[in-house]
């Protein structure tokens, strides 16, 4: 199975209403809420896909009910410990008139140190039949700074292969344990590597242990830096829709291909078709199977040439 | 015991930060949420009156979890009854920089007619050891739109006085099975008795059926129409802070004085004496009692004259 790691999982909570009439009462017309995080989001899609997927992290009060609730109906197993705080809600206020949203995050709970102790026990116990593991997203109050150098040093005492998808301090401590992918964005690239361009700033992060290092160019694409080379994957079209979740989707697929070991251009255009099937689709950590078959075929990867600081990146081979 | 009847209870959430930003992330600072709804602050403050106070209504999913554990905590007694939609919830978003608030009213749950039948049964077994109940706030859907009318011909068989604190359409249902008051404000009685003076709009109300009418007039205090007479009490001063609430605040006093028996200047001063207490605390249905102490001494009650429909409502007697 897949194990994926959410430590400050949340309830997403959706309302929509034509219009925020700022400083006054405002009737909902839409509510929708479901477990989200952005692990909660690659177990849900590697569900869909077809794999074996156990999601855990912290889970506590009415809102960490609300969420374990939520998977188990969705037929996902969950191995959440139980905490004293209470799991994170984030409220998203989509105004159908704008086109737009406000999004609200909560603090989420502060983890205890004995609280901590338990969940690395569990996660100890769960990489014993993991082929891989996701560790998705920030890091609660309350646990250790280096949690991700922690997480991914015990996923390769137990031969298990770790993707890490996280930015700053979090990202930076886990780089040096080994991670076998990290997934940054442009912007997380640049405040992680500093102002150098997307495969200059991955070939940064491989330097600090990460063995390949997928950045997410958004509309992009991908741009990935491994030892076996470094590839471009574009999608066939801009897609309009809603982009959370994209990422999550695409480190989906990632590890998917990572745990079947297919070929880095096979797995990048798998990823780049997710993601744009998860934009097409309106919630995060969810896609239309028709929309990733039709876009699949006709996602374009190329090599890229290793080019010197000054000239564009990411451009294909002359062929 | 009072029995508190909240049919459209909600998990009341208040988000706090500094400013918000629209259409973008924002990191809220502090989050607190209790059980609301217009009869659970009565019952609240009924409670830290002294009374012996039963809150129910309907309670479903996570959200009707967590009001009946929060109800639990604060020691107050419920028979919420189950249902199988959930239970709304309630987002204030305080801004801290410009000391204003936007309100976002989930729609709440959709009832059904077995439902009503249990809440029905279940508000007739409260009603024989009951000495008052207060009816408040708005219907769920799948409620019938004349369930107050039902609620309060079923007190007054069981010979139990009903306050009724409703608008429009659900107050209106109310009116003719004869309730011991009703508590419009200004705004709710113009939209039911029609463009005319609160003592006008009162009397209306009475005519329709309501033994007596009080109208809350907001910081100017209170209006009573009753067989006994008609009365304006006023507060001391103008208090500032949250107003949410303060109206509940009078329902509990109005009805606490109806259960002792107290005349009716004594009561409206203590109406507004605790509205005005709850204005100064920070959350609907609290309020402290230094406040409270402080503030009734001062409230100045008079008689009113009926006055022609041209002249001013609400001016004390000449002395």
């Amino acid at each position: 199975m897949i194990l994926t790691v959410t430590l400050n999982a949340a309830v997403d909570t959706t309302y929509r209403l034509d219009r925020v009439a700022p400083h006054a009462s405002n009737r909902v017309t839409a509510v929708t809420e479901r477990a989200g995080g952005k692990g909660v989001n690659v177990a849900r899609v590697l569900a869909a896909l077809g794999h074996d997927t156990v999601a855990t992290g912290f889970a506590g009060g009415a809102t960490g009910h609300h969420l374990r609730a939520d998977l188990a109906e969705a037929g996902l197993r969950e191995e959440f410990v139980p905490i004293g705080g209470t799991t994170r809600r984030t409220v998203t206020v989509v105004e159908e008139a704008a086109g737009d949203a406000t999004v609200y995050l909560e603090p989420g709970p502060v983890i205890g140190a004995d609280e901590w102790s338990r969940f690395t026990d569990r996660y100890r116990r769960l990489l014993r039949t993991a082929e891989a593991v996701v560790l998705s997203g920030s890091l609660p109050v309350g646990v250790p700074t280096d949690a991700y150098g922690s997480l991914v040093a015990l996923a390769g005492e137990a031969g298990v292969p770790a993707v890490l998808d996280a930015t700053g301090p979090a990202l930076l401590a886990g780089l040096a344990a080994g991670p076998a992918l990290v997934k940054p964005n442009a912007a997380e690239l640049a405040a992680t590597a500093g102002p150098v361009t997307p495969l200059a700033g991955a070939r940064t992060l491989r330097a600090a242990g990460a063995r390949a290092v997928a950045v997410s160019l958004g509309p992009g694409g991908l741009l990935l830096s491994s030892p076996e080379g470094d590839w471009r994957a574009r999608p066939p079209e801009q897609v309009r829709g809603n982009p959370t979740g994209a990422g999550d989707s695409a480190v989906a697929a990632l590890t998917a291909g990572l745990v079947a070991g297919t070929p880095w251009p096979e797995r990048l255009a798998d990823a780049v078709a997710l993601s744009a099937a998860t934009v097409l689709a309106p919630l995060a950590g969810s896609f239309d199977p028709a929309d990733h078959r039709r876009l699949l075929p006709r996602v374009t990867v190329r090599r890229v040439h290793p080019a010197p600081p000054s000239s564009a990146q990411g451009e294909p081979c002359p062929s």
